[in-house]
Formats: structure tokens, C-alpha cells, sequence
């Protein structure tokens, strides 16, 4: 049966320190927030993984074709929906984690389809939850994720579990998911980031053979045998990942700067547009940070390359997770330099427009113009007024922050 | 011919911004202040990489086995060693870029072994340099590095490229490059980090076919076709990377947290060591980021697994590319919670100790117990005295940071 929300709140919810009292609450960006303890350092023990799947008070989340649960016709503050275990067991099997890690490493078998789940975390804050026992003793409320996509062996398994849920008002949320409750929504990229990294990477990047799943979905590694092959053939060639920690068994987060540019003299800031955006959408600059890159100078190379803009210093405001497909978005202020403000945009010709926005205008739209993009602008926007990202996007935050004045009063971060 | 070292400075050497005079200079940390244009932009055009192939201005660093050239006895504060086209012209062979990128793809062969080239930028300090016209005009003395570990078809022409340089006094720099001059180790972290990322990635994840390097060293493309094949064979399955951008297809880079966290009262510093360092040595945290993590989540979930602390508020302090071999350092400062300062090693055993240190010992040991992790440290540490990392290791800036009152005095970056 589905389940309520747990709608936990973020571990952090109130900070009070010396550092928050001197720079203020912390910028919590949509996508971050997640209110599991993730206790990462229990994913390899099956032990550990067995009894939180069949706990009962632990939720799982199905996503389709990574798309996460929720109700029919689902709107913004809604919440994810779970399931319990005994609906996915038919997907999952048999306990996946009655063997340790190592046996099920030993037996892997290249033609067998298991289903992807990912240990999420548990809910510290629900006292009713699982006690484990390790170093330390942990309580809460687990959490996993589930691909219920219908394919391979479990097809019929999933359709049936669809259908089922589909009777009873349940869907896959559509999209890029916007609009769900903060807490969920940080949840959901968890769920959504190592379920997308997982199907992305079957094969070893290495030697070019099959991966396995572990480390509760945290982990590929790349088995020395495989029993899928005659027996004679079942040893496969040597991989460095099986030697030494490789960074390819982990998964991969790409950082991304995201910075507000403000000119020399503090009145205006530095926006630009791509060509499938609507009409009038405008929004700040970003781009990958590229190996060897301080985050500092990759801001000031985006800058110059996307709108020939010479950026000096740079200050870090506060990050987002961004999980389409694997992001860490790093946001920025930066301040043009007085002879480097002319706008060029023959360089990396990746944007469509770049312009410099009066703060008037920008906190007039600010308030006026911001809605996802897919959506129509607020009642008091006029056309061909400026429009704007949400404020679950960090762009508006650091917009926000540069109209506010974070430049000249200080790191009101 | 070995050049005299350039000796570039960062392009953004002088800062006078708001910003700046706000927070302070921007610190720069070991391995950025990159003074090259990287001109991104311009790698998939092999008629500029053609062109600055062969201008008289262009450098070329060798790496053996990622390290790189050097004068023998290298000293701190050294510079890098480049060479010339006509010596890597025996190793590279005529014309690696007389094809157009996508020419070079269509004529794929995985049994023909490519010694690694990357563009690394130009250094538009240099007049002299050579002048492109793309949509803009760009001029400057390229810089490429170049592998040439001996191995496979190119196995005599490195050894005797090594032999001369040896001959003429130089040497691949041994171990962990940390002395060299700080605009040189920026060049380096860049080459380094671009050379072992396409050496550690031969095959496909998506797909498990071998890759080929293009974009001057800066993309892998799973090609279409193998000319290794017999005819009939040539063409490979499909694989997504070819069809719509795939994260698989660039450089990874995975982001990490340091922090120096501080006690509520703003007196200590928490340091933890690991047990194969030196006795008395020890540093701030660390750990890699998780997906859908932000970098404050990230902060939190490392100290407390690692020490069983609890932090509030986190703040970013600065950014360092460090090439071991793919990591984006994220600094920060954090303060405990008053009812979360017990240290606790019991989660993740990954530390051998951790401590609360009080600012005046820390601040002592930042002045007379510094040194590299093999070295020994100064003539003024006493036996038993809390040893640190040297100022090029970011960890040792957040802890000066932190004893210079970066809470109390607000952002003292």
C-alpha cells in the first residue's frame, strides 16, 4: 500500500552557529536538503542491507524509466509516494542480499537481470525505525529506491505493479521534476542520480567488460569471473579497477559553475539567453568546470567564452545538486573588471543573446516575471517584459543575492 | 631544443574589483592560477591545432609515465621543461591533424597505437605568438604536452627522445609533483589530469568498445567503425554517447570536500590524521562528494562519519584542482554545534585519530611545524609538536584561515 509521506525535515533545519549568525541562514537550494543519514559506511554489509529491506517501516521508491511516484495529477509541494516490501518482492526476488557481497560478487552472472535498487539512507527522526547494530548502534526509518522499468525477466513482474498502482490514483511523475516538496525532492535526485548512473555504465571503462552493482547501488565493480561463460572461459582478463581503488567504480558528479556577473560599478548584471528558450527568458551563465580548474577560473573562462566578459573576483554563494543527468552546481558572484565589460559573443557562440540588466529591472522581474519554463509567467507579467527562472533554480537565488546587493554589503549569503 | 620557461602569470593577476576590496584577495591555491587561454572552443578545429602544432612559439611538455620533464635535481620553486615540434616529430609522425576531426573519426583503427597529445592553450602574453583567425582573432604561444611514455610502435623514438633530454641534464620529476613554480603546477595539474584521464578510460562505459581521444585531448568518441576489422565487421553496435551528448564522452573530474571545522566557542580546531603519516602529523578532513549532495550536505556527512561531529553552518572558502588523479577541492569552514562536539571514530573507521586543537597550537605549529608529507619538518619544531601540511596543500590555507578568525571576523578569504 502506498504510504504517506514521511516529509521529514533536513537534519540541519536549525542551524545556529556562530557562522550562521555572522553570514546568515544558509541558502538551502532545491535538489539539496536530503533528510537521510545516507551511513554510507553500511552499504557494503548485506547483513545490514537485508534487514532494512524487510524492516517495516521502510519505504521504497519506484521510479520508471527514472521517473519517481506520485499522485495522479501531482502538484507543486506534493509529495513522492512509497511502497511497501511486499510489493516489490515479486520484482526483487528472494533475498538479493542473503549472501555477502563478496559471495554475490563470486557468483556473477553477465545474463542475469537484476533489477536496480539503491540504499537511500535512513530516517533518524523515525524512532520506530530499524536498530542496527554496527560500531555504533543506528536507528531510523529506511529508505531505498527501486527500477521498476518493465523489461528483461522482471517485465511482467513491473506491469503488474504498475498497473496496480495506476488503480489506485499513483503515477510516474512526468518531466524534469520541479514541483515536488523540497525534502522529497532531494530525496528523489539521490534516488535518481545512481539509478541513471548505474544504467549509464554497464561496462567497465577499463577493460571494456561488464560491471556489477554494489555497495547498495554506490559502487560498480568489475568481476574477475563471470558465469554466464562455459566453465572454461569463466576467468576474465585482469582490470586495474580489481587491483588498486579506480575512481571508475564510483559514481561520477560533474561540477558546473553557475554564476551571476555584476558590472564594475554594482548596477547591473550579466544575462543570457539560449535559442530554444521563450521569448524574453533570460537567465544567468553557465557551464562544466574542466579538469584542473580552480572553480574561480572557471567561472571567469565560461564568462569570457560565453559572452567575452573579463571577470575578477570571484566569490562561491552556495550549491545545488542538479540530478539531469549527474550535476554539482557550484553558484558564483563575480564582478566584471571596468575594461572588460564589452559583450562579444563570437568566441563560443553558445548562446543565442547575452545582455547587462539594470538591477531595477532585474528586481522588478524577479517579482513579476519567474516561472519553470514550461510554465506561463505570473498574472502581473506584460509580454515582452523580462522573464526569469523559479526560485528553485539557483540562477534565481544568485540573482536574488546580486540584486540584494551581496557585492557591496558583504556576504549575505 | 629545452625552452627557458615562459613563466606566464594568472591572467587575472591584478583583481580590482569591488569584490576584492570587500573580501579580500582572492587566495589562489597549488595547481590554479593557470595562465594559459585554454580557448576551448578551438579543439575540434584541427586546422588551428595544425597550425599550432608546428609555430615557432609552441612548447611542448613530455610526460613519461605522467611526469613530467624537468632539470635533473629540481629544486622548489623549479620550472617545468618543454621541447620543440622537431623533437616529438619523430614520436608523433607527420600530421596528426592534416584530417578534420570528423576524418579522423571515420578512419578509426583500434590496433594503431596514437601517443597522446593535449592542447593545453595558448599564452596570449606572447605577442610573438601564432595568430588564428576563427570568428575572433586569437594570439599567443601554443602550449600541448605530450606523452611519450615508451610503449608500442612509439617505443624506440621516446627512449631516444628520453636519452637526449637526459643527456642535456633533465629528468621526469619522481612522485608527487609538489615544488615546482605555481603557474608551471597549474600547466601540470592540466596535463596531468587530461593524459590520465584518457589513459584510464581505453573503453566505452556505455557500450564496452574502445574509445578514441579527439578535441585536442579533451573528449573520447566511441567511433562508428573499426578499420581493424575485416570489412564485413567494421561497423560497431550502436552505442548512445553517439547519438545525444553523454557525460561518458568528457573528462571527469570528482568534486571533494576539506574542512576545517571549529569548535561553537571558535577556540579549536578539529585535525584528524591517518595512520600512515608521520607521527604527530595531522591535517582537516576530507572526503569525495556524493551525488545529490550540495557541498555543505557533503561537509556535514563527512565530518560526522569520520569524527561523529556535528557541524551547523558551512561556508566556502576556496577551490583547488588537485591532479591525483582527478579531484576538484572544495575548502570550507564549518563550526560544530555546541551539543555536537564529541568525537566519536566509531561510524567510518577511516581515521586513526581526530582532536580538537586549540588556535594557539595551531597557530604555533603553522609556523615551525610545516613541511611535505616526506620531508622533514623546519630547524624550530621540537619532537612531539603537531605537524601540518606545507602552504601549497589547501588544507593548510583553511586552517590559517580558521586561526586568523575567518568566523568570528566574517569572510577573511
Amino acid at each position: 500500500m502506498p504510504e504517506q509521506p514521511a516529509n521529514p525535515e533536513p537534519a540541519h533545519h536549525n542551524i545556529d552557529s556562530m557562522l550562521s549568525r555572522k553570514f546568515g541562514k544558509e541558502v538551502a537550494n532545491y535538489f539539496s536538503g536530503n533528510p537521510l543519514n545516507r551511513v554510507g559506511f553500511l552499504r557494503e554489509k548485506h547483513d545490514f542491507l537485508d534487514q532494512a529491506l524487510k524492516h517495516p517501516s521502510t519505504s521504497f521508491l519506484p521510479c520508471n524509466n527514472l521517473q519517481p511516484l506520485v499522485k495522479t495529477g501531482y502538484k507543486t509541494g506534493d509529495y513522492l509516494q512509497f511502497v511497501k516490501y511486499d510489493e516489490i518482492k515479486p520484482i526483487i526476488g528472494d533475498g538479493p542480499y542473503d549472501l555477502t557481497e563478496k559471495e554475490v560478487l563470486a557468483r556473477y552472472n553477465s545474463e542475469q537481470y537484476i533489477p536496480q535498487m539503491i540504499f537511500l539512507g535512513i530516517d533518524e527522526k523515525d524512532k520506530q525505525g530499524l536498530t542496527y547494530q554496527g560500531k555504533n548502534e543506528y536507528t531510523g526509518a529506511p529508505y531505498f529506491a527501486i527500477d521498476v522499468t518493465p523489461k528483461a525477466g522482471v517485465k511482467d513482474a513491473c506491469e503488474k505493479l504498475i498497473k496496480s498502482l495506476e488503480e489506485r490514483g499513483l503515477t510516474f511523475a512526468p518531466g524534469r521534476v520541479m514541483e515536488i516538496d523540497a525534502t522529497h525532492a532531494a530525496l528523489y535526485a539521490e534516488a535518481r542520480m545512481l539509478l541513471d548512473w548505474n544504467q549509464r555504465n554497464p561496462y567497465c571503462g577499463a577493460c571494456g567488460n561488464t560491471t556489477m552493482s554494489v555497495n547498495g547501488g554506490f559502487k560498480r565493480a568489475c568481476p574477475p569471473k563471470d558465469l554466464a561463460k562455459e566453465a572454461s572461459q569463466q576467468d576474465r582478463p585482469p582490470c586495474v579497477t580489481r587491483n588498486r581503488i579506480s575512481n571508475l567504480s564510483f559514481p561520477r558528479t560533474d561540477p558546473t559553475v553557475i554564476m551571476a556577473i555584476v558590472n564594475s560599478s554594482n548596477t547591473k548584471i550579466l544575462l543570457g539567453r539560449q535559442k530554444v528558450w521563450p521569448p524574453y527568458w533570460y537567465s544567468t551563465l553557465a557551464g562544466f568546470a574542466e579538469p584542473a580548474e580552480s572553480i574561480e577560473e572557471a567561472v571567469r573562462r565560461e564568462v569570457y567564452e560565453e559572452a567575452g566578459v573579463h571577470v575578477g573576483r570571484v566569490v562561491i554563494h552556495s550549491t545545488q545538486p542538479w540530478p539531469y543527468p549527474a550535476n554539482l552546481m557550484i553558484g558564483a558572484i563575480g564582478q566584471a573588471i571596468p575594461e572588460g565589460e564589452t559583450i562579444d559573443l563570437g568566441n563560443d557562440p553558445e548562446l543565442d543573446d547575452a545582455k547587462w540588466v539594470d538591477f531595477e529591472e532585474l528586481k522588478f522581474s524577479l517579482k513579476v516575471g519567474t516561472s519553470g519554463l514550461s510554465e506561463d509567467p505570473g498574472p502581473d507579467y506584460k509580454e515582452g517584459g523580462l522573464r526569469l527562472p523559479p526560485s528553485t533554480a539557483i540562477a534565481h537565488q544568485l540573482m536574488q543575492a546580486a540584486a540584494n546587493g551581496f557585492v557591496t554589503e558583504g556576504a549575505k549569503l
